[in-house]
């Protein structure tokens, strides 16, 4: 069996950046893979400079002594036939168009231009990407089209209509501990499609579940097929740009995509067993919770570390969500009787940690009695930290040890830390020592895989997207 | 006419503290009042200690020499009793009890003991705030429970049965630029309650709109009466607490109260005029929209400072709210084009910044043109801020410059500003100084009177709710 064609792309041996320059976008090719510390040759193409960010550059693909095994282009949109000559001649077989202002712009002659660049790769037998995106992201290959995507490599594939979105994407997954096999930005999809990426992904062994922002779809009957083969296997979580009218408008505009009907595409979406998500902040949610949790395929939840009106919230918001807050068992009552607990018959499901009278009981001890019954499919937690002066010498592992991660016998647990969500309002050490704190308790929570949502509404509709999934019988 | 029963007790010169201590939450009391510079008397009460945070301490109300009008008690539940008779003895009229653990336990006797509370206090003239509450902050006398709280006064009135949301709301509000005139938290409501608390805001000329988080309402024909004399001429913003079966258990542990049919409250809300949020995050939200917005009665909205796919799920969640993301009018093109624009018939609505050519114009431009059309009828704007190293030089001021603020003629503006959201990584210089100027953009836009959202969706979902609210006649 040959290699998916994308495959046989994104392993290039060398990369060659035509319009790169010092400053500018073009030069922002060049510099994350040099961050990346990219293993390939870097060839910055460009004939008014002898050098760009310490690397011999070339006047066009045609000087390059080496081989070019794939040619990332921002030079503007009436250069890019004479470019695509090039590297015809030079063998090259991939090229990324981040090359933008054609079909997007609702001009007739840019709508024509692209036509005439597909009709002309293909001649070539030359596959694009693009073009109006900025294309690959590969931490295994030392890939990347931006600053600060994490090098270490993950198990999610994402594919996304919007470079601005992968960014984002990226970047907020990132702060929750996700990492990806790959991701690409793929503009107005003008050789490869969505379609493409998905069928990818799919026979991926790198990546287990899959993240897509789509605009539009052009086949929707291939689309609906892969992501039945896809959902099989691997969760698929989808967000799709262009639901409304104003919305579908901004499409065309922004990737020249044909929206469509979003009553067929919600139908389409369910009955292929993928998950929706309304914006990119419900996407990453959703998939937080896949990326980390086993299946669930039950909805009786317990919720510990909560207090007040927050406890009382709570409960609102995960019935809301479809969850299931069951009230306590008659045995785990009897449980906390036995053990002294002065509030045994008082303390309910959510567990109102203001309400203790023993302080060294707390919201750890709750969740591992919890864990213990078989009336809870999930649990809960709030994590909150409460920076008193003084209490400096108090660390992340120190603080973590009162929720007893490791005492959960293997039930799943959601984590909900609303710090993440508070602007920092004060700059003050105290303050800073306290965020630096709970930022160490994050990454303790995602070392031991547990999803983190900085609002249990957030936690309760992601948990909830989870079971729905697995209690359709697939198996993730 | 006398004035309301609460405004009599509200201006306390002198606050006994009875129970309080160095350490704990007795101590928890003076000290913000020690704080917040509390003009009059503190007298802190406990047999144990001659002095207590540097004030002379009392060993029962009854020793303290001068006149207390106003008694804070944290003694044990089994205790409040006999300091109710010390209390009348002293001539108190009002006591705010933060002892709790009575019918909110479930236990017979301590719902018992609760009712003896009341008839006592009703026998000796005193009135009670609480029990099982955090009592009184009021800004403009200095009056407060709680650390860090905001010595500005404003104009919003908020009472909520449970402590531990006053607590979130003034604090997460505050960074949204909301001020208080009171902020009652007022648990079991067993003397004043949630019609009393609605009613003394209706009639203080210190408060403009109303917050309310409940959980119980015991006369439900006197509250939906006040609610639409309330709602005639100030807005009211509510959150219901236990909403569902496990949050109604949940309500009755906390703070005794039965949480009554959700259908038929919606139903009452939504007759009264009132605005019903879900949460304490929505009840945020909507009112930073009614606090510095003036009445908006079109759902017509322009959106600039978007870029890719951020720019195209903004109109989808603009028109999911109910707003109308209505397409460029065509002089406005015709202007974009005079001007000499290179996409006066490329960009739309939402203006997708990333599409522009002439870097000299910007997001401002946008909303500057928008604001001078009638098609609109309100703006929001995106505003991002991407921290380059060597842009240190670059102040808030200077950044704002771009948002021409001060050429909207009036369009109604609201803010997004995702940094708010993003949980904050790096704590390296370059991130702490972006973060310090984001800071500062927003203090300034605060002072402005826009109002901030961290995303598209809450703002979009904010002016809807606004717009609901005066689109129905009222007068705000």
């Amino acid at each position: 069996m040959s290699a998916h064609p994308l495959e046989e792309i994104i392993h290039p041996h060398s990369i060659a950046v035509v319009g790169a320059s010092d400053s500018g976008r073009g030069g922002g090719f060049v510099a994350p893979l040099l961050e990346q510390e990219y293993k390939g040759k870097i060839y910055p193409v460009n004939p008014k400079h002898s050098e760009i960010m310490g690397l011999k550059a070339y006047a066009s693909v045609k000087d390059i002594p080496g081989v070019v095994d794939y040619v990332i282009s921002s030079v503007p949109a009436s250069q890019v036939l004479g470019m695509l000559d090039d590297c015809s001649r030079k063998g090259v077989r991939a090229v990324h168009l981040f090359t933008a202002r054609f079909s997007e712009t609702g001009r007739k002659e840019a709508a024509e231009l692209e036509q005439e660049i597909l009709r002309q790769a293909k001649k070539y037998n030359i596959r694009l990407i693009g073009p109006n995106c900025l294309g690959l992201y590969y931490p295994r290959e030392n890939i990347a089209f931006h600053d600060g995507f994490p090098r270490e490599p993950g198990s999610v594939g994402l594919a996304s209509q919007s470079g601005q979105a992968v960014g984002e994407i990226v970047q907020t997954a990132a702060a929750r501990g996700i990492r990806f096999s790959k991701g690409i930005s793929y503009g107005n999809a003008l050789d490869f499609n969505e379609c493409d990426y998905l069928e990818y992904f799919i026979q991926d062994p790198e990546t287990s579940m899959i993240m897509m922002y789509i605009e539009g779809v052009r086949d929707g009957r291939r689309f609906f097929d892969l992501l039945r083969r896809a959902t099989a296997t691997k969760p698929v979580i989808i967000v799709k740009g262009g639901r409304g009218e104003s919305g579908t408008r901004a499409t065309a505009s922004h990737t020249a995509s044909l929206a469509g009907s979003m009553q067929v595409w919600e139908t389409m979406i369910n009955q292929a067993g993928a998950v929706s998500a309304s914006n990119l902040e419900e996407l990453v949610d959703f998939s937080t919770a896949f990326y980390f949790l086993p299946p669930i395929t039950g909805r009786r939840v317990g919720v510990a570390g909560g207090s007040g009106g927050s406890s009382v919230l709570a409960a609102d918001e995960c019935e809301e969500a479809g969850l299931n807050v069951v009230p306590l068992p008659a045995e785990l009552r009897e449980e906390l009787k036995n053990k002294g607990s002065l509030i045994w018959d008082w303390i309910g499901n959510p567990a109102d940690m203001s309400i203790r009278i023993d302080r060294d009981w707390d919201t750890g001890d709750m969740l591992e009695i919890m864990s213990r019954y078989p009336d809870f499919d999930l649990l809960i937690a709030f994590v909150r930290g409460h920076y008193h002066p003084g209490q400096d010498q108090l660390s992340a592992g120190h603080y973590l040890k009162q929720y007893r991660l490791n005492d959960l016998n293997d039930k799943p647990l959601l984590a909900v830390m609303e710090y993440m969500s508070r602007s920092n309002d004060d700059d003050d050490d105290d303050s800073r020592m306290f965020r630096k704190m709970m930022d160490e308790v994050r990454d303790k929570l995602i070392e031991a895989r547990v999803p983190i949502y900085p609002h249990i509404k957030r936690a309760a509709r992601a948990a909830s997207k989870l079971i729905n999934y697995y209690e359709h019988g697939r198996n993730g």
